[in-house]
């Protein structure tokens, strides 16, 4: 027993030796790393070049098979690397697409999201003026001479906001952030007669920058006039997704009221049911935990949000009554202990989903093992 | 330009030269854990050691914040490493906790799940037997001198085969691995007057071993002639959580039945209102595409399985029933446009959730990071 608690001790101290050269290899590679982000920024060229990642992590993979260490490991952590390697170029800031702008206005620059955009137009060069509430009455001043105007305030008041802007310059270029587009992008084509675009980030206010980041642009009017702000998301490396206002708008009904609203449902439901949460995460698997949180996620954040996203759109009753419809059809089978019925259906549905069912399985393992990580 | 160029290409260079360092500690590093691995499975240790893990996390944490590099960073990736660590120690073998055992049989050892088992065990020195569909014939002869049986056959059959293994051995440990535990632990409670313990094991047929998994225990009788076994999970790594066989229905009926059925129900409406899929991934924010790929992923698995789950427990109606009032309850405030009314039962939820809601939200950010790693 001496014997074998010396020999894991050596063992051990190894793995300390180790651990300290590779966190060693880490410092230095930020600072390398720092060093590229400088140099981009200098000459405007793209943090995110997916070939040299790509071409990166094939090479380090296919020396990986050739050591006999798991190439998934190499892959996991080196892509964990490279994204802490962005954040750190992201911080050297960024070319500027279009110096001859003299002033970018961001209504409600304040918010949580449009203080992203601030941050982001900050940092590149841009001369940046916020408007917030209580400056409304000097609104008109502010963007006089205003090339690009953001309205980035609650989804709610989007409208009305939209409804005062008569006054623009008339080549400067308006968008609008909310989660819907149809409707203010027609509020701003009616109101002003420039530029006009809409926009959707798909992502939280959490983040740091656009880099790796979907953002939804839905045309309006002039696309010529606004085409240096899509390269200048471009340059932040976001990824522009063009698409028309009503087909987004069909999609976020789908996808975001309607999980929303049932993930909402399902923390009601919970609630009256009186679960013992604690015990219920002690019994839970890696995907019922991940399905939990999911859950439990939303109750962290502002109610209002999420009922100003859920109200915004009266069509969605009906689709999520043809959800209640469809979810009691399937309870049918069940209740009359149909289990052929609900197979049948269970089928129709794997067809339909098609191949993308297995791709979504491996995407979610390789998900599921994170979270296993964490505990 | 030029200038840029070769000094871009220095860097890169750089990044390289130090990616093949890294590459090489990680290979180091699996060589010496592996030799970990071999000296524990001698003395038997388990290799999992929760404190040993900590105190390394802690101490590099600690010297990423001395040397100025994000401590998330060094977390993550060490904890990666950690994990195919504790998977080169599992391909070593296991100490074997009761040699005595002259065999032990898996009823349906065959199956995903069941070879899990039966895998383990046979690297663990268990003379292990399997009696599959075919061999049931023989079955009578096979569990003669069995130590422990294990029933580990499709749900709908479960308590069929259970009611037959009447001529077990008096100290014969009968235990199941069924998704449900009241039911079949009556029933080997009934058919059998030796040591019984119902099990579920709390993750799929995907794992290679026990290391971090949940094991839920329920008691039926005889406990001290089980706890071997008990010890045996804990050296495969395993967490056990011990809880009343009526308690664990109840809660799989709340988050396993529930989850699986909304989840298919979601899958249902989806196709009946002929979403395109490849426009909803590409207009999806990490969180909607992690949610979108929780669904599909339930179409690439059996159908049968979640029949026999969801089918398994007919109190499940009911609450399912109750959830689909408790959705038309939500349903109607949005009809009513009464956001008032959606945000109170909103904010009762999360007065429910309490501070999980918020660790929640913590948890499932740090997931959704990752997520975005692999795009």
């Amino acid at each position: 027993m001496k014997d074998f608690e010396q020999r894991l001790g050596q063992c051990r101290d190894q793995i300390d030796q180790i651990d300290k050269q590779l966190l060693e290899l880490l410092v230095k590679r930020r600072q390398v790393t720092k060093r590229v982000g400088e140099l981009k920024s200098q000459v405007g060229m793209p943090i995110f070049a997916p070939e040299r990642e790509q071409q990166l992590l094939d090479s380090l993979k296919q020396r990986a098979d050739a050591k006999a260490i798991n190439p998934q490991l190499v892959e996991d952590v080196f892509r964990r690397i490279m994204r802490d390697s962005y954040k750190s170029q992201d911080e050297q800031g960024y070319r500027c697409v279009n110096p001859d702008i003299n002033k970018v206005v961001v209504i409600g620059g304040g918010g949580q999201l449009g203080s992203v955009f601030v941050d982001l137009f900050t940092r590149t060069g841009y001369p940046v003026h916020i408007i917030e509430k209580h400056q409304w009455q000097q609104a008109k001043a502010i963007v006089m001479d205003a090339d690009l105007v953001i309205v980035a305030v609650p989804i709610n008041i989007t409208d009305e906001i939209i409804k005062q802007l008569s006054y623009l310059p008339e080549q400067c270029v308006l968008a609008d952030i909310t989660s819907i587009k149809e409707q203010p992008l027609a509020a701003m084509l009616a109101v002003h007669k420039g530029p006009v675009l809409g926009l959707h980030p798909m992502f939280g206010p959490g983040v740091t920058g656009f880099i790796k980041q979907t953002i939804i642009i839905c045309h309006g009017r002039m696309a010529d006039k606004y085409q240096w702000l899509l390269q200048q998301f471009q340059v932040w490396g976001a990824n522009n997704y063009q698409v028309e206002a009503a087909e987004h708008d069909n999609a976020m009904a789908m996808v975001q009221v309607m999980r929303h609203f049932s993930t909402a449902c399902y923390g009601y439901h919970l609630m009256h049911e009186q679960a013992d949460l604690e015990k219920l995460l002690a019994m839970s698997s890696p995907i019922y935990r991940l399905e939990l949180a999911m859950v439990g996620r939303l109750f962290a954040q502002d109610p209002q949000l999420y009922a100003d996203i859920i109200f915004s759109n009266t069509d969605n009753v009906a689709m999520m009554e043809r959800f209640i419809d469809r979810f009691r059809d399937m309870l049918v089978d069940v209740k009359a202990n149909d289990k052929q019925g609900f197979i049948e259906k269970f089928n129709q549905v794997a067809n339909w989903f098609g191949d993308d069912a297995q791709a979504f399985l491996e995407e979610s393992s390789i998900m599921l093992d994170k979270a296993k990580e964490r505990e």
